[in-house]
C-alpha cells in the first residue's frame, strides 16, 4: 500500500479544523488536575468526555479503566489487515494545577485563541497532543479511502501523569494483554523549535531518594558542644559535595556501569542542531553552563546521567540565627539515568556510597522512591524512520533527532510491553508546560494532526524493514 | 583588713535563709520572658521588683535603666574605703520561655522546693545567681561589722540576655562612666559539678552569618536542565563541606590567625577534671565525639575555635520528591572564637573564602550578624585568685578551672569597660537551663551566697597583688 496523497489529508483537516478546535476547547474546559483531590470528579469527567469522543471518532472499543487513583482511557481500532503491526499511542488527560492569579493572562480553563495560539492549561501538555490523533486517524481514513486504520491502533490515555503516575505500572501490568503492541508512540513531548522539527529518540530514567541523617537526639547548643560532636547538617553537606568529582562527573562508585555511550553519529547529529547556548541559558533561567567535562550542554542534558540535589534541609532556617547543632538533616537526591543503567544497581551503589560517606555518630536512613527506567530507540529503527518520514512530510522539512532529558512513564511501557517507544510531539519550548499561559501553536497542532494522518500508512508499509 | 570569720557569715546566712528564699520565689513568679512581646510588662515588673529589693538590701543608688527593648537594673554601693577597687556584678533578670506542657513537672512560674532543689524558670538562669549577691553582701557586712562593702560594688542586671542582648552594647557604651570598674564579676554561669567547684576563666566569642546562594531565577526542571547548570544547593553543600579539612580543622584561610594557644599548665588543669566522655556524650545527646585532631573534647569545646552549620536549606523539603534544580539555597554558619581572634578579621576571611568557593553562575550574598568577642582571664590574675579563694572557703574544697564554650554579653563589658571579666557561678549541668524543669540546688545556691560574702573582703585585700 502506498502513502496517502498529502493534499487529500490536508483538505480533510482543513474541512474539520473548526469542529476539532471546538471539541478540544470543550475538553480543555474540564479542569482535570490530578494533584488536587477536589478536582477528582473533574479528572473522571475528563476521562468520560474523552471516551465518548474516541467512540465518536470511530474506535469500536473504548473503555474507561479505573485505577486506585484517577481513571485512564483505553481505545482500540483494529486494522482491516490482520498482519498489520499494532501501535499503542500513549498520552495523558490530566493537567497541572493552574490559577489565574499565578500570572495567567486569561482564565486557564477557559481556552482562548490569540495570535494563532491556543492558550489553556493542558493545551500542549497533553490534551492538544493527545487530541491531534483523533483528527489524524480520520484524515488517514478519508485520504486513503479505508474504513479501518492501516495499523491495529490502540490508545492509552492515563489520568495521573502530572501526579507521578503512581498507579500506571500496576495498570499496564494488569492489562498487559490488552495493551500488547509492536511499538509505542508517546505523544507527550515536544520538538526543537517551530523551524526545526525533530523526533525524540529516548528519555532519561530517574531514580530518587531521600537520605535522612540523625546526629544529636535533639538540637543542642553550639556553644556547649560545638566543635566536639558530629553535626548532621555538615554530614549532609559533605554527602552532597561528594556526589561529584572535580570534573563534575558523578563520583559514586559503579554509577556509570553499563552506560550506553553516545555514538559519533549521534554526537554529530546533536551538533548539527541550531543550538544557541545563550538562549538555552535564558530558557533555563540560569547564569552559567556547568556539567560533566568532555560533553556539550545538549549531550549533558540528553545523554549523560546526572546526580542532582533537589532539596536539602537541616537545623534552623528562619530569620536571624540560632546557635544549635541540629539534630537532623536530610537531602533529596535524584539521578537521571541513561540507557544501560539499571535503577536497582543505582540504588545499591548509592546506598553503599552514602553508608561509607557518613561519620561515626551520624545515623543514616536512605529511602528510595519508585524508579523510572531510561529508554532509547536506535536511530536506524524502522518505526523511528516512519515517524521521521511522516513528520517530514507534514512539515515539508527534514527531521532531526533529539532526546528528552526528563523521564516519564513511557519507559514503563517499554519495560512491561517489551516494545520500542517512539516520541511524536509538536510542542515547542515556549509552550509553557507547568507554567502560567500554557499554549500550543495552532500551526504546529495541525502539523501534528497531519503527521498522525501519514504515520499509520508509513508504519504499516515499513515496520518490517531491516534496521 | 583581714577576712571575715567564716562562722559569722554562715550564721548570718542561716538566719536569713527563709526570708531570702521567699523573696527569690516572689521574683521567680514574675514571668519575665524577654523573647515574648506579650511578656514585656512582666519584664518591666521584674526590673522594678529587683530595683526595690536592691534598695531594701542597702544599695544607696538604684536605677531602672530603659533601653530600646527591656529595662536593665543598675545599683551602686560605694565602699567606705575610697581606695577600694570597683567591682561590677553582671547578671540578667529575664528568662527563657517556659510552659507546663513542655514537660514541666510543676508550673514553671510557681516555684516549688522538692528534694533540696528549687524548681522554677530562672532558678539557675539567672535570677537565683543574681539574687545570691543580695544576701551575700549583707552577710559580708554583718560578719565584718562594716556599714559599707569592702569594695565599691556595682550591679548591672540586664533584661534582654535571653533575647541575645540586642541593646546591651549600646547601653553600656552610653553608661560607661557609671559602669566603670576594675573588674567585672559575671554571675551567669555554672561549675563543673556539685562535687567539683570550679571557676570559669573565659568564654568563647561568636560570629554568625547567613550565606545565601542564588542559581536559576526560579526552580527549574531537573530533567530538562539537570547536569548542565550549576545547582545552588550543591554549591551550598560544597561550601559547608569545605569548612573543615580532613583533621576537622577549620579550612578557611586566616581563621586561626592570632589564636591564643592553650598553655601546658591549662591543658594539665583541664586533664585533671573528672571528665567522663561517655557521660558528656549522654549530656550532649550525641553518639560520638568528633572534632579537631590533637585536642581533647574539653579543649575542643572550651579553648578551640569552631565553624558550625546551624542551618541549611534549599529546594524541596516536603514529603515525597520534586525533580527540580532549586533556585536558591542558604546556610547559616556560626563561628566560636577564642582569645586572640578578631570578629572583623573572621568576617573578612569568611567572605573571601566563600567568594572563592562558589562556581560561576551562582550568586552569593553573605550577611553577618552582630559578633561577640571572646574573653579570657589568665590563671594568675589576682582577681581570679580572689574568686577562687572565696569559692574554696565556701565549698571547703580546692577550686579548679574551666572555661565556657558558649558566648555572652560579658565580652562586651570587657571590651567597653576595659576590665577583666571573671565568672562566678554555682549552677551545675543538671540544672536544665533553657529546658523544662529548670532548678537550682539549694545547697549550691547558699554556697553562692557564702562565696559572695567572702569575695569582697578578699578582693579589697588582694586586688593589687602582682600576678
Amino acid at each position: 500500500m502506498s502513502q496517502t496523497p498529502d493534499s487529500a489529508v490536508r483538505t480533510y483537516i482543513e474541512q474539520h479544523r473548526a469542529a476539532f478546535l471546538d471539541d478540544l476547547a470543550a475538553w480543555l474546559r474540564i479542569p482535570s488536575v490530578s494533584a488536587q483531590p477536589d478536582h477528582a470528579p473533574d479528572v473522571r469527567r475528563s476521562a468520560e468526555w474523552l471516551a465518548a469522543k474516541l467512540a465518536e471518532t470511530g474506535f469500536p472499543t473504548v473503555e474507561v479503566w479505573p485505577t486506585a487513583g484517577a481513571p485512564a482511557v483505553f481505545a482500540e481500532w483494529p486494522s482491516d489487515d490482520p498482519d498489520a503491526p499494532t501501535v499503542l499511542v500513549y498520552g495523558h488527560h490530566d493537567v497541572q494545577p493552574a490559577a489565574r492569579e499565578d500570572g495567567w493572562g486569561s482564565e486557564p480553563f477557559e481556552p482562548v485563541v490569540r495570535d494563532g495560539r491556543l492558550y489553556a492549561r493542558g493545551a500542549a501538555d497533553d490534551k492538544g497532543q493527545v487530541f491531534f490523533h483523533t483528527l489524524g486517524v480520520r484524515a488517514h481514513l478519508a485520504a486513503s479511502g479505508r474504513t479501518a486504520p492501516a495499523v491495529h491502533l490502540k490508545m492509552l490515555i492515563e489520568g495521573e501523569e502530572e501526579s507521578g503516575s503512581p498507579h500506571f505500572r500496576e495498570l499496564i501490568e494488569s492489562r498487559a494483554d490488552r495493551l500488547a503492541a509492536d511499538t509505542v508512540i508517546v505523544s507527550d513531548t515536544g520538538m526543537w523549535s517551530e523551524d526545526t522539527p525533530t523526533v525524540c529518540t529516548g528519555m532519561r530514567g530517574l531514580a530518587e531518594c531521600e537520605i535522612r541523617l540523625a546526629g544529636p537526639d535533639q538540637d543542642i547548643h553550639s556553644g556547649s558542644f560545638g566543635g566536639a560532636v558530629p553535626n548532621p547538617a555538615t554530614a549532609a553537606a559533605r554527602l552532597v559535595a561528594a556526589l561529584h568529582d572535580e570534573h563534575a562527573r558523578v563520583a559514586i562508585p559503579g554509577f556509570y556501569d553499563g552506560v550506553v555511550e553516545l555514538t559519533d553519529r549521534e554526537r554529530e547529529l546533536f551538533a548539527e542542531l541550531p543550538f544557541d547556548e545563550k538562549q538555552w541559558l535564558s530558557t533555563a533561567q540560569s547564569h552559567a553552563a556547568h556539567g560533566e567535562a568532555g560533553y556539550s550542554t545538549l549531550e549533558r542534558v540528553w545523554a549523560r546521567p546526572t546526580a542532582e540535589v533537589n532539596g536539602i534541609g537541616g537545623g534552623y532556617q528562619g530569620p536571624g540565627s540560632k546557635t544549635i547543632i541540629p539534630s537532623t538533616a536530610m537531602v533529596k537526591l535524584s539521578f537521571r539515568l541513561v540507557a544501560g543503567q539499571d535503577p536497582d544497581h543505582i540504588e545499591q551503589a548509592v546506598r553503599a556510597w552514602a553508608d561509607r560517606c557518613v561519620p561515626d555518630g551520624i545515623q543514616l536512613e536512605t529511602v528510595f522512591g519508585a524508579a523510572t527506567r531510561p529508554c532509547l530507540t536506535p536511530l536506524d529503527h524502522p518505526a523511528l524512520r516512519s515517524v521521521a518520514r511522516a513528520m517530514s512530510r507534514a512539515f515539508g522539512a527534514p527531521v532531526r533527532y533529539t532526546r528528552e532529558g526528563g523521564s516519564g512513564p513511557a519507559a514503563d511501557l517499554q519495560d512491561v510491553l517489551g516494545a520500542p517507544v517512539l516520541f511524536l510531539g509538536v510542542s515547542v519550548p515556549s509552550d509553557g508546560w507547568h507554567a502560567p499561559n500554557e499554549k500550543i501553536e495552532l500551526d504546529l497542532l495541525f502539523k501534528g494532526v497531519e503527521t498522525s494522518a501519514y504515520l499509520w500508512s508509513d508504519l504499516a508499509e515499513h515496520w518490517r524493514d531491516a534496521p
